[in-house]
């Protein structure tokens, strides 16, 4: 354990990229010099790490529960589980900073296994952290202690069962720790798919992508994982809340819609059924350039309000095509998109917009057809399937990207938000104005369809304030958070609130709202055990 | 106000209908000699009604809020809110038992009114009954005093207002009181539509389609009402709670979900943020035979699965294609799908489909061959577009229907459920098996398709037991929810829970289910006075 992803940075340790020369000379000119070499993580010896508190009846209790084996307190388990991989996470992580440490994990292989580890952690007064894939970027698996003595990280990769697939009804049962790939591979040994794939899709756990409202990169033809849950078992401290697979119901409030975004603060989910689909035979990517980001927007907005849109849609705004351009290897994709853009339209800039199509081949020919007109008609020039190709083969390589520039000395972020149609561009206004009084770079894409509105997911980047990164980070962060709930936005669309969102839930939800939610965690998890410090806002001080 | 609807029973008083003699002869052949002559319901002067118990100083507050014309106690107002438009209802209002009817109906204009008539009436104690288009069929909107002296039926007609309608966007903001004609006038004006069409559309307002969760008839096409909600006002007892239009979001816990389907036990929705369309140009409909119930389900399941279903897809069993046609006028749908069927298959018997594309022509045209291809390779002929005219002519008569069978002393029911496709049949089993204990004729369709699975909706007949209807009703009804139950369907796809399905709401979603809901409500309604005895079974006596 701990092995398949690197406690201080992202993804498969035998990775190994680093910018080329010509695209951190292209970040130079945008963000001013980066200083000479690369500076890296400490190491794992170096990291700094409090004594382990947890009482030892709790450990004995735990470990009657699930095995010895599965109780781990040692140096590697505590750090792996001490952070998600957020910038302040990384920050902290690669300067060894892991006094929050968890007092230990444990990791239950079955749903009875994670009642006793609640109902032991909810005797002793013990936090309890669900961690599925452990990649949430907004601080959603810190092992928090609220006010108890010690946390423990329930880490839920045992639970790597497919229970059940309904070929007939085109629905899975998925244990909560199985990872995106293994699922895939899974289902497609049947001949389906689930068709999710957020960008930390090589490690995200179905249980956390359901904690936390995911939404994958083909979200516009396959759903968010909201539009995918039939069902879901949660292990809550009170009692079990099990909503079996169904299409549909009118039996009162949608309590599995309470479940899913719950973030692992009212119990654990430790199983989903979720809506598959058949195996597309085909996958086509395409770029397409448009003149604007509105013209291109507007062929969004069409071609899904007309019911032609695409399984991917994604649009980049100037600023983020522009790095794209730069940052790709030389002649490859920054060559050839030019090229031929040029040649049509005698203009340099422009947007960038991936429009892929899955499915059996003639279902995709016909759709690409009644797409590409559209895109067509609002101004978009089809580049061909070398761009989306490019964009494939990258597509999950983002945060590897960020590790790279850590070493360099840049900060980087994204905040995602959704708004409605009519919204869409005074918030990308008020948010962009806001991140650039904290960031020289600021890149927006709009990457997921709704009929009534769409995505936005900025990226920016600035020189590490090597003094105070977590400071700087904090004002950017708050900036754009603010800007995003004046604006209209909400909060986020994809990643989550965990402990970095939770102080603009009231903005989001409304007083009562809030209410409504302390109601269910009080009655669910009434010593407040599940995950303390995240979704809901700290309480304001009672008076004494 | 109330002249708009029968107090006795449904719809337009001027309605004129009578069941034909042949119609008659084949019911009594089913189901036995239904007696000579028509019974009809008493006259309003003879309903039996108590003294309105409404205390002075509340009804002095409620016209401090509302105006003294919008606080109602006469006769007329008070027996058309006394119950909604079940058959155990029906029964009462027709025999002039209306000692359940509510002390005052109230008629706010605002959100704002709402809010003060609640609190007003949270103070004084008395039970708050929402009522929109008070077409409920599971005694949601029966005015239950639950622990108080005295109940009001909150009437929302006068919240009537299209707050908004944002064409850029698709969504249109409704006030809760607004009707289903009146709503696709309005928006037919401006070129959109709903899309949301109930059997009981006519008279059904958006406020209680949100309530309640509906499904309209359109529903695999457009999807069911919580499919179009994006956002909603909500007036509870405890403060707002205003969710405003999004178009996706992670913030949490789906808060949205909790208000669609609440029934008016947590407050009281007074408008909804929904998603709207492009009007149709061509609208459809066609007739299918199937040889069996199997076979057109299986069509069904596969157009649905293979995304080429129609907006409209509906499949009657044996017995329900049998009794459309013995009831329909001689000459008229029988003669025409017969008499091609028989042409066609030298078969009798068999199974009646309607498919419907709604849309511009290319495309309906388009959709219509790629369904119709499936719907012929699993046995369905094609019938021509007569029978979909006949079921588009009558789609919302069924409840007139109703009335005339009352007349004659027949017991007439719906229960409706879902289930995922490789369960549905064991479901359809043991429905139609409990069912068929207590009535003769039992008839099922199917009509909102799912990838997942689908709903069945059954019809029940028999001979009225004038001695104990109630009792009679009560028997079949349970039996067909334990059935429900004991199978796995869900207690309610699209009627809602209610007053009749509340006592299996726990197998619903089981003892955290219920505990949650209750710890919600507490939250929002800590008095209680919000729809008492709706949606949550009656909590087991306390012991002394």
């Amino acid at each position: 354990m701990g092995r398949d992803m690197r406690w201080w940075g992202w993804g498969d340790p035998a990775h190994r990229s680093a910018p080329p020369a010509h695209a951190l000379a292209w970040l130079e000119g945008a963000l001013g010099p980066l200083g000479d070499a690369p500076s890296g993580p400490v190491s794992l010896e170096e990291v700094r790490l409090g004594e382990p508190a947890l009482p030892a009846a709790l450990r004995d209790r735990l470990v009657a529960a699930v095995g010895a084996d599965a109780v781990r307190d040692d140096r590697e388990a505590r750090v792996l589980h001490a952070a998600g991989k957020s910038y302040p996470d990384l920050v902290r992580q690669r300067a060894g900073d892991c006094e929050g440490a968890p007092d230990a994990v444990v990791l239950p292989a079955a749903h009875d296994e994670v009642r006793a580890v609640l109902e032991a952690c909810a005797e002793a007064g013990a936090a309890v952290v669900p961690f599925g894939g452990g990649t949430s970027v907004v601080g959603g698996v810190e092992p928090l202690r609220g006010p108890f003595g010690a946390v423990v990280s329930l880490d839920l990769r045992r639970l790597d069962a497919l229970e059940g697939l309904d070929e007939r009804s085109h629905t899975a049962v998925v244990q909560a720790g199985v990872r995106g790939p293994e699922l895939e591979r899974r289902l497609a040994d049947r001949g389906f798919t689930l068709g999710h794939f957020p960008q930390s899709f090589e490690y995200v756990s179905i249980g956390g992508c359901v904690a936390t409202r995911s939404a994958g990169q083909a979200s516009t033809g396959y759903g968010r994982i909201d539009d995918m849950v039939l069902g879901v078992r949660c292990a809550a401290p009170a009692g079990d809340l099990h909503l079996p697979a169904r299409p549909a119901s009118a039996a009162g409030p949608e309590l599995r819609e309470l479940v899913v975004g719950s973030e692992g603060c009212l119990g654990v989910i430790t199983a989903a059924a979720l809506r598959v689909r058949p195996a597309p035979a085909e996958r086509r990517y395409e770029g397409f350039m448009f003149p604007t980001f509105a013209a291109g927007a507007e062929a969004l907005r069409l071609m899904e309000q007309q019911g032609v849109a695409p399984d991917v849609a994604r649009l980049s705004d100037e600023h983020e095509t522009q790095m794209s351009f730069a940052l790709a290897a030389e002649g490859r994709l920054k060559g050839e998109i030019a090229r031929r853009y040029l040649r049509r339209r005698h203009v340099e800039g422009g947007c960038l917009a991936i429009a892929g199509w899955e499915g059996d081949a003639d279902r995709v020919q016909a759709r690409r057809k009644a797409g590409a007109a559209v895109l067509g008609a609002c101004g978009g020039v089809a580049l061909g399937r070398g761009p989306g190709r490019v964009w494939a083969a990258g597509r999950f390589h983002g945060p590897y990207l960020r590790d790279d520039l850590l070493d360099r000395g840049v900060m980087v972020e994204t905040v995602e938000t959704a708004a409605q149609w009519s919204e869409l561009f005074t918030l990308y206004r008020a948010v962009g104005d806001a991140l650039r009084e904290h960031a020289p770079l600021v890149l927006c894409h709009i990457s997921h369809l709704y009929p009534s509105g769409a995505s936005l997911y900025f990226t920016f980047l600035a020189r590490q304030d090597r003094e105070a990164p977590i400071e700087q980070w904090r004002r950017a962060k708050a900036a754009a958070c603010d800007a995003i709930v004046a604006a209209g936005g909400t909060i986020t669309h994809h990643h989550g609130v965990g402990r970095d969102h939770a102080p603009w839930m009231p903005a989001e939800v409304g007083t009562t709202g809030i209410a409504a939610l302390r109601a269910l965690k009080a009655e669910l998890d009434p010593r407040g055990i599940m995950n303390p410090g995240k979704l809901l806002p700290e309480p304001a001080p009672t008076p004494s």
